[in-house]
């Protein structure tokens, strides 16, 4: 795997992804050639993190497609495989539920698709099939051009030399394979610049861990990885030039919802004076909440807590917190980069600005 | 195991250890009825905490000492027996060479011998030996006198339904049986105040989850384990109360050293406006040292952080950081409590005080 990592890639006759159950230990590749392997795939967590998802699926779709297609038996085929694609797409979406991506690269695919046949020409199986495929490899092209959009607005917020701390995964794993608050380090590296991450280990599910550090490990970029308590030790020492995470949701004041322990950081960067930024992606923002109190954060199985790979860590019976994510207010937030641009406080505009674009919603 | 923990203890005619390295899966007591096993135990990390070690240590003197007068074999037998204590003690101290506790414990056990020998009574084996024993009842009597000092001090800074972040476990299994950090919280609890401990699993190696959760579980008083990244969430939402850790050295301007994130917590704990207080026996005090950026910060292996119970968390061959301690500075503790009393900032008069009795230096 060289520098370009990809998560979710067309091989020519099927969908191509890394396995991210085995990681870090085993790099194996899982090749899907029907659309029932990508929603097993999808289900079973081979592929995570929301845009990553949304790219499978798409692919899943185009599979389904060409099954149809081969099986083009006369009359009403174009009918018929739309009907096909979208019993593919409730197959599909039924996998993860609330991965709003999914549905949504589905739904893509399929309007495009049937706008495709509605438009009179009376293509043929083959031909609609080719246009799903198409589809698919540009929500795939557009989910990399944002990562690296992202990546050239935030890398020139990292300092010469500089050390950048992150938390979790919002890496090429989560995305088709640039990244999100990762992109701004590969930009910065592949300029030359001698960027260095600190690797929170982010637990209790050690993304941090497992998935940047392999991440980082593949793209050759110098990494020092740390438990999720030594980051104020390493500020106080001098040994952090900025911090740059992800977000799980962005609202409209800019407070950021993001992976459990975001928020501890945040406030140990401001205790430093140093920066801490957010990169993600315009479709984060959620403007019809108003500040991130209205946000509901997710409590998890306390076992996530007690237990490691199924062994017990802790005492028999002994409670567990396991909220999966936190809240960092907007005064503690330094700058938001997305594909759009570099957005700073005071927020609510820029936001604002990021996802209404020419007087109109823009379709996240 | 009742609300009592004992760590250390003598059954009449041997030691008995809770064997640590098996908690919290397994309860398991070790029984040493020669300075051979005392030793191996002590080395093997049956016992830790400098405290309990230093306990360990001197029944294991004890258990040399009554060796010595079973084997009494006539003249010159009271010399023989302080020269095999000599020999007790070296075997003992090559144990864990940095532990001061260890040659601390068995240097006063030698002396005190040295002068029942001397004193000029002529005793014989049989009532050295039994002075020996003594010694080193007298050394558990004052741990657990010292613990429940701090217990009493600290429990008056525990306000009513009070809820108490900690860090690593300063309990009861580091010292003879009820702690530093853990004694106002285990007095309170008796005190029949409803406190509620939050437990920071303490990274890379669990002491929290594995040690503390285990002792409060015995001692019945409520807990939630968390990771550590929790503590910010937790703070923020008004979950905690007071954060109370121990202290691995307290020098003479106030600043601790503690395990690593203690440093992170109090900065948080600082951010919330919540009270940061330090429990540590008086002998953890060293005057010889200005300010804590004196003092060396030791960087173990980086496998203790990339591995977890021998199995690999991180991919192969990526760098980890790992210092087991840092430096809180004074600025940031509202409070030390040691088994002499409380003391509040400024802290420097009131280390000196804590340290030097009757216009002594005390022993440590």
């Amino acid at each position: 795997m060289s520098e370009e990592l990809r998560t979710v890639w067309w091989d020519g006759e099927a969908l191509g992804l890394i396995d991210q159950r085995r990681l870090p230990h085993e790099q194996i590749t899982v090749r899907c050639t029907d659309v029932e392997a990508v929603a097993h795939a999808i289900k079973a967590m081979v592929v995570r993190g929301a845009p990553a998802i949304g790219c499978a699926a798409a692919y899943g779709m185009a599979l389904a497609a060409r099954a149809g297609a081969a099986n083009d038996s006369g009359d009403g085929e174009a009918r018929a495989l739309l009907e096909r694609l979208a019993q593919a797409k409730a197959l599909l979406d039924a996998q993860r539920p609330t991965a709003v991506n999914l549905a949504w690269a589905t739904a893509r695919v399929l309007r495009a698709t049937e706008r495709f046949v509605e438009a009179g020409t009376s293509p043929t199986t083959a031909a609609i099939a080719a246009r799903v495929l198409e589809e698919a490899h540009a929500i795939i092209a557009e989910d990399l051009a944002m990562c690296h959009a992202i990546g050239e607005h935030g890398a020139a917020l990292i300092p010469a030399r500089g050390r950048v701390l992150t938390h979790c995964n919002a890496g090429g794993l989560a995305t088709a394979g640039y990244g999100t608050a990762l992109a701004p380090i590969r930009t910065a590296h592949r300029q030359g610049r001698a960027v260095h991450v600190l690797v929170d280990e982010t637990r209790p599910f050690l993304q941090g861990a497992r998935l940047t550090a392999w991440e980082l490990r593949e793209a050759g970029i110098p990494q020092t990885l740390i438990t999720d308590n030594m980051a104020g030790y390493m500020m106080r020492r001098g040994e952090v030039d900025c911090v740059i995470v992800g977000a799980d949701r962005i609202v409209a004041n800019g407070d950021v919802a993001n992976k459990i322990g975001t928020y501890s950081l945040a406030v140990l960067a401001r205790a430093h004076g140093i920066p801490f930024y957010v990169a993600a992606p315009s479709s984060t923002i959620d403007l019809g909440l108003a500040s991130g109190e209205q946000i509901p954060i997710e409590e998890r199985a306390p076992e996530e807590v007690t237990h490691l790979n199924g062994q017990p860590i802790a005492p028999a019976g002994v409670a567990a917190a396991h909220p999966a994510f936190d809240v960092t207010p907007h005064e503690l937030v330094s700058a938001i980069i997305t594909e759009r641009g570099v957005i700073y406080p005071p927020f609510a505009e820029g936001l604002r600005n990021a996802v209404i674009t020419e007087g109109q919603p823009r379709q996240g």
